[in-house]
C-alpha cells in the first residue's frame, strides 16, 4: 500500500513529518510513501529508503490561506499534489498536518466524494477518562448540515469505530442538550427520528459534559456545534493547564510538592492527548484523507500513518460504501 | 425592594435557600423577601424578621418533571407562587434554584416578557482566568433562535454587563468556529450582518477556546451552541478535576504533596466556580427573574440574591426596555 504525505503541512513541517514517515517506514514492511514537498529541504531529514519517494514543488498552502482560493489557485501546493497522488491511483490515501480547510477542499475537490454521501465529515477520535476514546463527527467540514448529513455520519463512523477500532457494535450517540428523546433544536430532533431506524447502534442522545465520560463510541452532531465543541474541551483543558503551571510554581514549598506530582500530572496531560488516537479523518471520501495535528511531532505523524494504514488495511472506505449503497437500497424499496 | 424566592428549588432546598435570604436581609436594609413553599419547613431555619414574610403551599415542582406541563397543573407550586408574586406586583423580582425549564416557562407564563423581546435567554455569568468574568447568553432557553433574537441578546445582554456589572463599553463577541468575519453556519453569519449594525460594541467572532480567556464581556449565541459550549466547559473541567484527586491521593508521597498544594488547588477550583458570580439571569422578561445554581448552599443563594438587588437597583430592566424601544424607533424610522 502506499499513503502520499503533504511534508511541508504544520508547524513542524518538513522535519518532524519527515521523522514520522521514516518511522512508519521501519514498522511497516509492506508500506511506501510518497512525500511531497520541497525536495532540498526533505533530504535533510530523510534517510535512503526504497520505498521512499518525493514529489517535488516549491508551492505551500498557508495555515492563514483562505482554503478553497488555496487549493483553486495553487495547483501545485505540496497538499494538493498529495491528494493528486491519490485521485491519480498512485496512492491509496493521504494525510496532511496543514491547514484543515484547505485539506477539505482538496479532499472535495481532488479525491472526490464517496458515493452516496453528501457531505464528508471531519473526525477525530477525542479523549475519554477510560482511555479507549471516541469519535466525534462533524467538527468543522459542514456549518449547515441537514438531518440526512447527520444519519450518514452515524452510518460511516460506526463503520470505522466497528472495523478499524475494534469496538463491537459501538454506541452511537446524538449531542444534544439533554438525554431525553425530545430535546434539541429542530435539527437534533429529526436527526434522532432518522437515527432511530438507522443501521446503527443508536443510544439516544448524549450531553456535551459527558462525552469525556465515554457516554458513547461514536458521537454525530452537525459542523457548526461541533466545532464549538471541540474548542470548548480544548479551551478549558488549556486554562487548566495553565493554572495547575502556575499554582505549581508559585512558591518553593509548592514546586517541591510538584516535583512529586509531576509524573501524575504528566500522565493527566497525556490522557487529555488525542494525537495518540491519530489524526482527524475526512470521511465521506472516495478514500482515507487524513488530518493529523498542526502541531504534530514525528509520533504524532507516526500516529496518523498507522491510523491510516489500519484504514486501508480493514477497507474502511469500500465496506463505508457498501453499508451506503445498502441503507439507500433499502430505503428505495421501503 | 422585595424579592420573591422559591424556598423549595434546588438540591440543598429548603436549609440553604432561607439562610440565604436571611444572610441577604442582614446585608441589605431596604430589602424584603416573600419565601414561597412549606411553611412548617422553612420556619426550621428562619429567625424572626419583619421583612420576612412566607407564602405557604404544599406543592413542589420537581427537577424530573417535564417543565412546561409542571408549570401548567401544578398551578401553586413553590415555583410558580414566587412568579405569581411578581405577576401580581408584590414582589419586584423572582429567584429559583429549582428546574431550569420549568423557572423559564414561569417566567414566560407567568411574569411575562418584556416588550420588544420576541424570545428570553438564559444568561449565566461564565468565569475568566482574569476573573472578570463574561455573561453568555442564549446558554439553553430558545433552541431555534433567529438572528434577530441573538441581536436582541445582544442589546440586553450588553446593558446587563455596563449597568449592572459596571463594565465600559462591554465588548460583544459572536460565538463562532473562528474569528473571521465570514466564518461559521447561516445563522452565525446573518447574526454577524445585524450585530455589525447593533448599538453595541460589537467586536466580531469569538472562538469557543477563547471564553474562559476573557475573548469578549458579553458572547451571544443560539441557545443550542450555548447549553452545548457551557456543558463541555462543565463536562471537562469536572473531569479534570477528578483526575487531579485521584493523582493526588494514589500514594503518602503525593498525599503529602497533596497537601501542601492544596489551597493552590482551592483556587483553581474557585476560579472556575461560577456561583460567585451569582446565578444565570432569564433576561427578556418585564421583571428579574434569576436561576441559582441547583446546588446552590446559603453563599451562592445569597449571591444570587445580590445579583437581583443590583438589577433592581440599577433599573437593569426598564433600561433594557427603553433601549430596545429607541433601536426599534430607530429601525422603523430608517
Amino acid at each position: 500500500m502506499k499513503i502520499a504525505i503533504d511534508a511541508m503541512g504544520g508547524d513542524n513541517a518538513p522535519e518532524q513529518i519527515v521523522k514520522g514517515a521514516i518511522l512508519a517506514l521501519e514498522r511497516f514492511p509492506e508500506l511506501s510513501i510518497t512525500l511531497t514537498g520541497d525536495e532540498a529541504k526533505i533530504n535533510l531529514y530523510a534517510t535512503q529508503n526504497s520505498r521512499l519517494s518525493i514529489v517535488h514543488t516549491d508551492e505551500v498552502i498557508k495555515s492563514s490561506d483562505e482554503p478553497v482560493r488555496a487549493v483553486r489557485q495553487k495547483k501545485n501546493a505540496s497538499m494538493v499534489l498529495a491528494a493528486k497522488e491519490v485521485k491519480e491511483g498512485r496512492a491509496d490515501a493521504c494525510i496532511s498536518a496543514g491547514n484543515t480547510g484547505a485539506l477539505m477542499a482538496s479532499g472535495l475537490f481532488v479525491v472526490g466524494r464517496m458515493k452516496g454521501i453528501d457531505r464528508p465529515a471531519l473526525a477525530p477520535t477525542l479523549p475519554t477518562l477510560d482511555g479507549k476514546g471516541f469519535l466525534f463527527l462533524d467538527v468543522g467540514a459542514n456549518m449547515d448540515a441537514k438531518p440526512e448529513h447527520i444519519l450518514q455520519y452515524a452510518i460511516i463512523g460506526s463503520i470505522y469505530a466497528e472495523e478499524v477500532r475494534g469496538i463491537d457494535k459501538p454506541r452511537v450517540g446524538l449531542l444534544n442538550v439533554g438525554t431525553e428523546d425530545e430535546k434539541g433544536n429542530a435539527l437534533s430532533k429529526a436527526a434522532f427520528a432518522l437515527l432511530s431506524e438507522a443501521p446503527v447502534h443508536f443510544i439516544g442522545n448524549v450531553e456535551a459534559r459527558d462525552l469525556l465520560n465515554g457516554a458513547a463510541d461514536v458521537v454525530v452532531c452537525d459542523g457548526f456545534a461541533g466545532n464549538l465543541v471541540l474548542k470548548s474541551i480544548e479551551g478549558t483543558a488549556l486554562m487548566m493547564f495553565a493554572m495547575l503551571k502556575d499554582a505549581l510554581t508559585s512558591s518553593t514549598a509548592s514546586k517541591l510538592a510538584a516535583a512529586v506530582l509531576k509524573p501524575k500530572l504528566k500522565d493527566i496531560k497525556n490522557k487529555m492527548d488525542y494525537s495518540e488516537y491519530g489524526g482527524a479523518g475526512l470521511f465521506g471520501l472516495s478514500a482515507p484523507v487524513i488530518k493529523a495535528h498542526g502541531s504534530s511531532d514525528a509520533t504524532a505523524v507516526y500516529n496518523a500513518i498507522r491510523q491510516t494504514v489500519n484504514m486501508l488495511e480493514k477497507k474502511a472506505i469500500p465496506i463505508m460504501m457498501q453499508k451506503i449503497k445498502e441503507y439507500e437500497g433499502q430505503n428505495q424499496e421501503g
